[in-house]
């Protein structure tokens, strides 16, 4: 199963692309998107749109997982952080992906067990994760790598319970 | 010029479309999207976007004005109505258009010519000086055609104020 995990932003998307098999994960590809300040809100949200639908066909993921929204955050924050989260959504729906959600403290769980974790401490369980080596920058990608192994974890979970087994 | 006004939402995004001749204003079209609940966002997503791109095809606007936030909502609207009006702003860019913003103040001022006017008087206001048989409902549709009717003023305003006439 592919797994391209997303966190989206109006300056900064992170991504990062990752197989699983049983319960093995391989990092395909990790990195950003980035559009420049000063520029219009539509004309950044086109770059993101396209850029998104780019990566998606060439890897074409069989799930898209993206980060919620942090609900501490301000509201203009969330509003804008909104506007790209919906037009990377609008990609993945369009690639024909399955989408799913995961928050912060989801992915924190899934990748250190702990939801505590300090934000160093989650970068370097990816990076150990996923063999890679170095911590991706910026931290947008190292959070959408670890997006994607939530979803690989969650999803892996829900495999072995539907077959009776043990996760 | 033709005119776009456009409210965004997930749920409801109205929309009117208005012709200004000068100092006359013409309503062309005018009505809502609307997307159906316990269908996922990102299928919702892309009912806007759709649905929006065949507007702006059809109608070809010159300017697509579209309502800001009311920064006073919570969070977890405005990250809702973000991803709704990044899909929107999308859609505005694509086809060409011009792209603006108002706040709903704004939209009060250039309406009703008095910022603290009541929601009603708003919509009284709009029906009157686009010779509208009723107030458009849902409200969203009415808050597109008030939002067209500032762009209206204001790139009148600007017009008039080139060519060093009086507004």
């Amino acid at each position: 199963m592919r797994i391209m995990g997303i966190d989206p932003g109006i300056a900064i998307v992170g991504y990062g692309v990752v197989d699983r098999r049983g319960n093995q994960l391989k990092a395909v590809d990790y990195g950003s998107i980035q559009t420049p300040a000063h520029t219009p809100t539509a004309a950044r949200l086109k770059q993101v749109y396209d850029a998104s639908t780019e990566l998606l066909n060439r890897y074409r993921p069989d799930v898209v997982a993206i980060e919620k929204l942090f609900f501490n955050r301000n509201v203009t924050t969330a509003f804008t952080v909104g506007q790209a989260r919906g037009v990377v959504m609008l990609a993945a729906e369009e690639a024909g992906a399955a989408i799913t959600e995961y928050t912060p403290m989801e992915v924190k769980m899934a990748v250190a067990g702990y939801g505590g974790a300090q934000k160093r401490q989650i970068q370097e369980m990816v990076r150990v994760l996923l063999n890679l080596p170095a911590i991706p920058r910026p931290d947008d990608v190292a959070d959408a790598l670890g997006v994607a192994i939530c979803e690989a974890h969650s999803s892996g979970f829900h495999r072995l319970m539907k077959q009776g087994g043990k996760p």
